[in-house]
This record gives C-alpha cells, structure tokens and sequence, in this order.
C-alpha cells in the first residue's frame, strides 16, 4: 500500500482519518422549552430581539459543531436558514427548498417557519420593532456587510442592532461541544506544488498593493491554502479552526490550538509562521493599530472590523487575498487532481456497476453505504466531501435531497436513480452525479436525459473569450432544454477546490456571475432537469479552464471519466457533432479506467464506452 | 398613390418630409480661436474649468442643433465625446472609435485628445484643479446622476461644481441656430395602436403607485410616443423638442411651441392635454411645489432636479415611465412594423441586385444614394433612420464607419461589401444589415460570413424562460465564433422603436443587459466578424419577442425579409437544422416579397431564395 500521506507518520494518518469521520452532523433533538429560554434571557437584558444566523466565526458552507446553534434551538437541520427571535414570538426563515423541511422538523407553538424573501427576513423584523427597541447580535459570527444591512434597516425605525459579548444561545446550551480537536497534517509539497513561504510571499505582495501592511484571514480553506496544512475540524472538508494575520512581508501569525499538531508541523510551518493560540487573536488584532489592514466585508466578521477599528487601524476593503490565487490551481494541484479523478472514476465504475446487478430492490441508503464502501478501499480516500445524495424515481425530482430512513425509496425499474456525490483524497476533491436508467426507462424520460446531455457537452466542448464570465457560458447548458420549453433552476457549476471545500469562490457557471473564469479553475458542469414527483436528471463532470490553441481564447478540460449512461440517450436527438464527444469521451474513459478494473467489472466498461452507433 | 400620413394634409407631410430633410447634421468649419474664446470667459466668471459634454436637454442619441455646442467648439463630429476647458488648456475625451478622428478634425494647438478612460475625464479634471477652485457645468443638459459625480469627485479634492445660468459658449456662438421649427403632425391611430389618453390614464395609475402625484418628461421619443405626435427636430428621428408634466390622474401639460402644431393636432390632442409654451416649463415645475414628483435620475437634468427641489417637491427616483409600455409593442404597432419591413425588404432586394449589377467600380457614396433613391419611393419613406454605414473591402471591418469623399472606397471584386441601413416609414422603423460577396471571394471570408450566420441563426431560433435577460442570448450569437477563436466587439442586438428611435431601451442582447425580454419588444439580431485592413461581416435582421407555444417561454420571430448572400456561405460548415432555417427563411422572403418585385429584379429573388442544396 503506498504511502498515504508523507508528512505524516502512519499513527497521524489514523488520527486525521478518525478526526474526520468523527465529525458527523450533529444530531440534536428538537426541544421546544429552548426558545422560551433565550427569550427569558432576552427579557432579562432588555432586547428586543436576538438574531441567530446559521454561521460561525469562519463563514464557510459547514460549521464547527458548537457553532449549530441554529439547529439546536429550533431543531431544523437545513443548510440554510435565520432564526429571528423576539421577546415573545419567534421565526425561522428558509428558501424554496425547506419550506416543507422547515415545519415538519420545528414545533409551531415557539416558532414560525417563513419563506425567507415574504416578506425579507431584515423588513420582517422592522416591522416588528419599534424605536428605541434594542436587537442584539453576535458580532463574532456576522459579517461586516450583513451586520450594516442589519443596522440600517433597524435606524430607519429607530431600533438599534446592540452586539452581545456572550451569545445567550450558549448560556442555555449546557451540552454545547467544545472546540474541535482533530490532528492538524502539512498537505506535502507533492501535493500543494508551492511552497506556503513563496504563497505568503506573492499574497505579501498584493497586500502591499493595497496600499495595507497585513491581511486578516478568518476564512478556513483560505488559510489550509495558505499554510498548505490539513485538520478535521468541520464536516466533509479538512480544516483546521483558527484565524491568520498575514503581514505584507509574507510573515503569518497563527491563531491556532497547537496542541492539535502532528509531530512533523513545526518543521513543515518554518519560521515565517508564528503560531499562537486561539485566545490571543484579538490581542493580535489590537496590535494592528495605526496601520492599513485589509478585510472582506463580505466574510470577515463585525467583531475583527470593531476590535481593528477600536485599535486606530484603517480597514481597507477588499477580497480575501487568498481567494483567487487558491481558484487558480497550479500544475502539480491539476496532476495530482486528475489522478484522484481516476481512481475515482474506477471507483464510480464499480459502484454503477454494482447498482446494474444488484440495487434494484434496495433502499437509496443502502445504495449511499456501497459508495462509501467502494471509495474507502482507496488508501488516499478521506471520505466523502459531502453527503451522497442518491435520489430513486422521484426523490430525484428533489434538488437538494438527503435521504433518510423516513424518505428513502427503493430503486425500482423504469425509472431513474439519481446519484451525486464526491469524495476527498489526499491529492485531490471530486464531485460527480450520474443518472442510471433502472431497467427499461420510458421514451420521454430517455429525451430528458438526451435534452440534459446536450447542455453537458455543449458545455465540455465550449471555448470562450479571456475575461468571459460564468454567466456567457450558462446558456449554452440550457439551450437544448430551453428549446423544449425545460430549464432547470440551479446553477450550471461552482468552483472546486484540491483536497479543500467542493464548493469554493469565486467564480461559477450560473446566470448571474459576472467574475471571469481564468486558466486552472476547477468547476464542475452540471446541467439536469427535474419533474416534481416524476424524476430528476443530472450530468456533472469537473472541468478544468485551460488555454487554448486560439490565441486569447480559453477552453474546459473534462477531468472526470466514467461513462455516462448509454441506455437513457435517444441517439437520433444528438448531432453529429455530439455523437462524436460523447464516443471519444467514452473510448477516453475506457483507456483511462481499464487498468483500474478487472474481471467483470472490466467487461462492463467495455459495454458502457463502446461506440453508440447511429 | 395611398394616403402617407391620413392625420395630414398633403401641404403638412410635405412640411414634415422637408422638415426631416432639412435637419441635416450641422457642418460646423473648425476654428481654433474658439477656446481661447471660452476661456477668456472662464477667467472673467472666475471658473476654474466648465464642463462641455455631447447632449442637449432630452438626453437623447440625436441632438437639436443648438446644442452641437462640442462640436462647434472642438471640429469633432464623433457622436460621444466630452470636453473640459480649463482656463489654459482643454482636453477631448474620446472612445476606442475615435482616437484617431478626434486628433485629425481638432486643433493640437488649442486642445488635446484623451482616451476617456485614461484617466477618466473625471480623474484627470480631479488632478487639475485645487481646493477652492469652482467647475461650472450647465444643469440644462447634464443629467442629475451625473452631476452628482462630478460633485462627488471635485468635493474630494475641495473644489466646487457651480451649475451655470446661461451656457458660456452660447455666448460667443454668433451664429448658434435657434429652436429648430418642424411640423408637429398627429401618429394616427391606426399607426400607434393606443390612444394617447389610454396611454397617459395606465401610466398615471404606475405615477400613483410610485407614491408620486406626477412625472416629468424630458425624453423626445417618450414625449411622442405618450402622445401619439411625430414632428422632425433632431436628425433621423421624428421627434418634438419639448417637455412633459403627466399627472398621476392622466393629465398631460406639454410644453412646446404651438405655432408648429399642423391645424389637426389640437383636436388630436384633445382635452386631456393642456399645450403651454417651453418657456413655461420652469414655471410647470414650481407649480408642483409640495408634491412628491417622479425623474429618472440618469436622464432627468440636474436643472429639473434643482427647480423641483427649490419649489418644495419631493423627488421620487424611478425609471421614465414610458420606457417600458414603448418597448412592448401593441399589436397595431406590430402589424404596422411587419408591413414596413416587407416593403423595406423589397426595397433591399432592388437594392441589392443594383448592387451586383453595378456597384463593383462606384464608390460607398454612390451605394448609399442608391439605396436612399430606391427607398425614397416609397410614400411612406420618411428619410433614414441613420446614416447608411456603406464598408466596402477593409472599410467593413470599422464597426461605426462613416464614409466619405476622403475615405470612401471603390466596391472591388473579391471582397465583402457591408451596407448596414435602416429607414423610417409612417408605420414603422426598419434596421438591417446585409454584407455582399462582390465577385467571387475567398474562402476563407466566406467562412467568418458562415460563422456570423450560425450565431444570427441561433439567436433567431431562440427560445428562453420568461425574465431572462440579453445577456443570457448573447452567448448563442458568439458560439460558432468563439469555437473558431473568433468574437465581435459589440452587442449583439438593441431596441428597435416604431417610426421612433432606431436605438431605444430598456432591453438589449448583450453581454451586460439583465433586462428581461417581453413580448413585443422589437430588437436587432446582429452578430458580425472584423479583420482590421481586410474586411468585415455583420447579418442584421430585426425580431420581435413572442409568447412561445411552450408554456412559460418566449422566442423570436424575424420580421426582417431580405436574402442573406448565399454566394458567401460555406454550405458544410451549417448543420442540418440550420440550413433548414435558412432554407424555411429564403422561401418565406421569397413567398412575401415577390408580389412587389417584378422582371429581373423578381428574376434575381427567385436566384437568391432557392434552397441552399448540400
């Protein structure tokens, strides 16, 4: 078995890979004597009411366990939602995906679920208070931008937005985790491809351009970037909990548990990186004072801006200097995530073949569990970078399905079974949806897939101007459906980091990004189509920007291989043209994959990438 | 011959024909003592610089006269520019278009030429001038958002915009033509579609729900399409300088010189129209003291803005109120439009096969008197809705060319020849672009011909979601270029008005417009291809956005018919279903246009519409 990870001793590897799967979603049982709790509290200090956003100090897509506040008061387990609570009432607002979820998982008699835009959850509360009212939040996990829009809107009614040193959601969670405490790993030159010193230092550059003399990072996937280091302190991404100060000579400063590094860490971090520890960032901050410092209003929270601010720093607005160059992959990231995608690929080979012989009659999560089972045979695998979902027949109808012991359907034939995931390994992250026809699937559920598979190629196959936008390219996955009165109402893509976050700034394929996709991007291309209770579509590869032969022009490398599923296209509604990518794509994915099989499986590739004929 | 215009007596349309006519664009000899002039003035009025932009009061494309005051001062007679003088030197702000004919009509000695970006005009002002200093600018034509920004800026570095009484360059402009006088005819009824009292009652109940008790007018072709009025003050637009009050109960004040009105216009106008002379507008505006009153920001002027506001009213800042009901043709102003494009089109045809018989060897001034004596036929022709771009061989690839006696060139065999046209007719305005293989080109043009037809075919075949924007279209007129390494730099398509604007918003298909497409809007669909020194393509039709038969789409239908130039077509490189399009086009051009052609001239349809054959 070769070596999973250089940097790391064998007994690191398996407390990182422990630290990861020991991170599940927490579990919290609903409990309905919570609200009226934080609302004694709210009484007792004089608010009128508490904002509680689904967020914590780092602003990324998962959170650190303590920070489910949200989720523990209320009991909704969604990705996305805001709690407002008033001294005697309360509401949770959601988006179009939960506003089943959202009741069902919630009890009506303390709290009211809402659609987050009837109306705004921000004019909502206007509408409740009044002037003079105070309405408290938690500066340490708000960022700057939402706290002003927050602040704003209660001034235009006289209320003030009062920022809480303590969150009183904690004063009443007795159970609350501590911080997390997984093994902080370097992620090996081999890997990353550049040095963090030489990272540090380019990054020094521009924040020196800037007109700034440090960088604050609260953002975790930029400083696991930055640092080229690994931890397991959120779900499905590897990260480690702490905040950065890159000074414009390249020097870090690392609020960081040191107690959680593995032995090799000191030596790989080197003398440009200070660590100390969580505690001592906000002294950080203060010693700041009097000088430019930059912040992202967008992500870094109210509580750094009013500690720099407090200090007599000047806040000097701007992205997070991490953010593009970490979009831009270097080569030995783009190697090392084309050889994941093949090893994933076989693997997803496996696993689509298992679901032809033997998923029809099971249930979606046993279907989810084989996946898991498949891909943890990889030595590099460190599990999956987020939760699979599988969606039967209809269930596949449903954008952002998870499947559960209450929802699940068995895979049946005639229909579809929908199945997205993705998986991290040591030298790459992947993200793949393949929609399998069970058995002999109806003609019109066959043109879906065919009218879908247009809008994937199309995609694959564009080329574009430098400068161009992820909003030019969106279209072309849609004409095909558009041309049968169909759309989809998602995004095209989203950007994909290496061994980080599967959703990553910042640029995407989606009808409103305007930011140019540049030469190393990693996005996925995923066009589908959806009836509501029928059954759902979806094709996703990873695609990597890359230059073209045209001079100024760029193009996607498809660096995903698996065959998509011959059994569903009608081949009479391809072009040519089409016909064509998708047999080159299939007699690639059958080079590629077949020194990864053996036996049966092998014989299945051979069947699923031949030729499609006429 | 029919009635051209039934609302007129035969002496009245001669008056508007030869108003029209006699609107020419002003040629205005240079004269570099002009500045000096300007800045004697500046030192008198102790400014530190004035401000002399390209507009006049309405804020539209084509200005009356009297206002060409950049052009009278500078010698520039490109349609964007700006001037600022300052009391020892003066610069020229200019696009890419115009960096090289600015320096060439322009006096070095007197005033620089600038790229307008290079610095902004508004940072290098900035630069200039030093705290204390006072900029003056005339409100009468500068809109507010945009006086706003030089206050903005100037303020930064202490300096003051002082909004002028009377423009100082009128003052040493002997001869600055007066208002111009030109025939105020009704639009009938059976030309407009909708009764301006219909009109002026829907947009008074849109005042209402804005919260506001009126809005004020400055836009021409809002002014004429609210009142169902054409007239023939500014060139290639049948517009009535003029200003509008609409109260939020329907009742419009226009303010207006009366003695142009023709003898059936008062009754046209009817009651609910009280007609005040424009030297009352100011007086208009006070009246409205205490009232809130809705402006566009970015086309009201600054001088509205501030008479408003001196007389107590509340500003209510939204969009022209007549922008969009003008944009969503009615159906009469559709059918109107259909006809006028198959008389254009069988306009074009004669034109076009003159063009084969006898252009190669005749200059672009000789094409473009030749295409305005065929359309001059036509009772309804009511002169050019712009100047005709004629661009034989390598004057084809200058998107904005003008041709003329010193940079015309002979139509040569061999190469393309562009003519981008359009007209005016009483019941509609046309806009379209054809490009012509003289003689026998190579192949190599005839594939960028080829690549500019597949996108044009793939905006005209386009279906969309309802609220899409442009920009989501935009991309489909690109795609067979950028496959090939190739793009086009500009928009694809613009609004269209009904003997009106030949540019109108809101809507555009281009790489920044999320305005959604509605039913009714007439747009231009015109990709195009460019090789600077070589040649230039551009394939214009205008569609009109139509409800689709797939429930909750939209699509286009082409109302323009003119044969594309089969001789430049590489038949192999368009798919099936595109030279089916062409072939469905061709027939359908030659089915409508035929009854109004005869003897060779049919002959050379029928040779132009057959089927493109394999």
């Amino acid at each position: 078995m070769e070596a999973a990870c250089p940097g790391a001793s064998a007994a690191d590897r398996e407390r990182i890979a422990a630290a990861l799967a020991a991170v599940p979603e927490p579990s919290f049982a609903s409990d309905a004597s919570r609200i009226p709790a934080l609302q004694k509290i709210l009484r007792k200090e004089k608010l009128a009411a508490f904002l509680v956003p689904r967020a914590d100090e780092h602003q990324g897509e998962y959170l650190v366990a303590r920070a489910e506040r949200l989720r523990w008061l209320t009991g909704f387990t969604g990705s996305a939602g805001f709690v407002i609570v008033l001294q005697t009432e309360a509401a949770l607002f959601v988006d179009g995906r939960y506003t089943l979820q959202a009741p069902a998982e919630t009890d009506a008699s303390v709290i009211e679920c809402r659609h987050f835009k009837k109306p705004p959850a921000i004019e909502w509360l206007a509408g409740k208070v009044k002037a003079g009212d105070r309405v408290g939040f938690d500066p340490r996990i708000t960022p700057v931008k939402e706290a002003e829009r927050w602040r704003d809107a209660l001034a235009k009614v006289g209320a003030e937005l009062v920022g809480v040193d303590r969150n009183p959601v904690d004063a009443i969670w007795a159970d609350q985790p501590g911080d997390p405490y997984s093994a902080v790993v370097p992620q090996p030159l081999k890997y990353a491809g550049e040095a963090s010193a030489d990272k540090r230092s380019r990054l020094g550059r521009d924040i020196a351009a800037r007109g700034a003399k440090a960088a604050v990072l609260n953002q975790l996937d930029s400083i696991a970037w930055l640092l080229n280091v690994r931890g397991g302190d959120t779900p499905a991404t590897p990260l480690v909990q702490s905040f950065l100060i890159l000074a414009d000579d390249g020097h870090a400063t690392w609020y960081v548990d040191q107690a959680k590094f593995t032995p090799a860490l000191p030596a790989h971090l080197g003398n440009g990186v200070t660590v100390r520890p969580m505690e001592a960032f906000g002294d950080g901050l203060t010693d700041l004072a009097g000088k430019p410092v930059t912040i992202e209003p967008e992500t870094a929270t109210a509580w750094i801006a009013d500690r720099l601010t407090a200090a007599g720093a000047t806040l000097v607005h701007g992205t997070d200097p991490c953010v593009l160059p970490k979009a831009r992959k270097n080569p030995v990231e783009l190697a090392g995530t084309r050889k994941a995608h093949l090893r994933d690929g076989a693997a997803m080979a496996r696993f689509l073949h298992w679901v032809d012989r033997e998923a029809p009659g099971q249930g979606e999560l046993a279907v989810m569990a084989k996946l898991e089972e498949i891909r943890g045979a990889d030595p590099l695998h460190r599990g999956a970078c987020f939760t699979t979902i599988a969606g039967a027949g209809s269930n596949g109808a449903i954008v952002h399905y998870r499947s559960s012991p209450a929802t699940e359907r068995a895979v049946e034939k005639g229909t579809f079974l929908l199945v997205d995931s993705g998986a991290q390994y040591l030298d790459g992250t992947t993200d793949i949806t393949r929609t399998i026809a069970v058995g002999s699937v109806p003609k019109r559920l066959k043109e879906h897939y065919t009218l879908v598979l247009k809008g994937h190629i199309a995609v694959a196959t564009a080329r574009f101007p430098k400068g161009t936008g992820g909003i030019a390219i969106d279209g072309f996955a849609r004409r095909a459906l558009w041309q049968a009165g169909l759309d989809f109402d998602h995004g095209t893509g989203h950007g994909v980091g290496v061994y980080l976050g599967v959703h990553e700034g910042p640029a995407r394929i989606s009808p409103l990004s305007q930011v140019p996709l540049e030469p190393g991007m990693i996005l996925s291309n995923e066009p589908g189509f959806y009836e509501t209770g029928s059954h759902g579509i979806r094709l996703e590869n990873l695609v990597v920007v890359t230059e073209s032969t045209m001079p100024g022009f760029l193009e996607f490398e498809t660096i995903t291989f698996c065959p998509f599923d011959r059994r569903a296209i009608v081949t009479g509604l391809l072009t040519a043209a089409e016909r064509d990518w998708l047999d080159r794509y299939h007699a690639r994915t059958w080079r590629l994959l077949q020194p990864r099989l053996i036996g049966k499986d092998l014989a299945w590739l051979k069947r699923m990438t031949a030729p499609l004929g006429k």
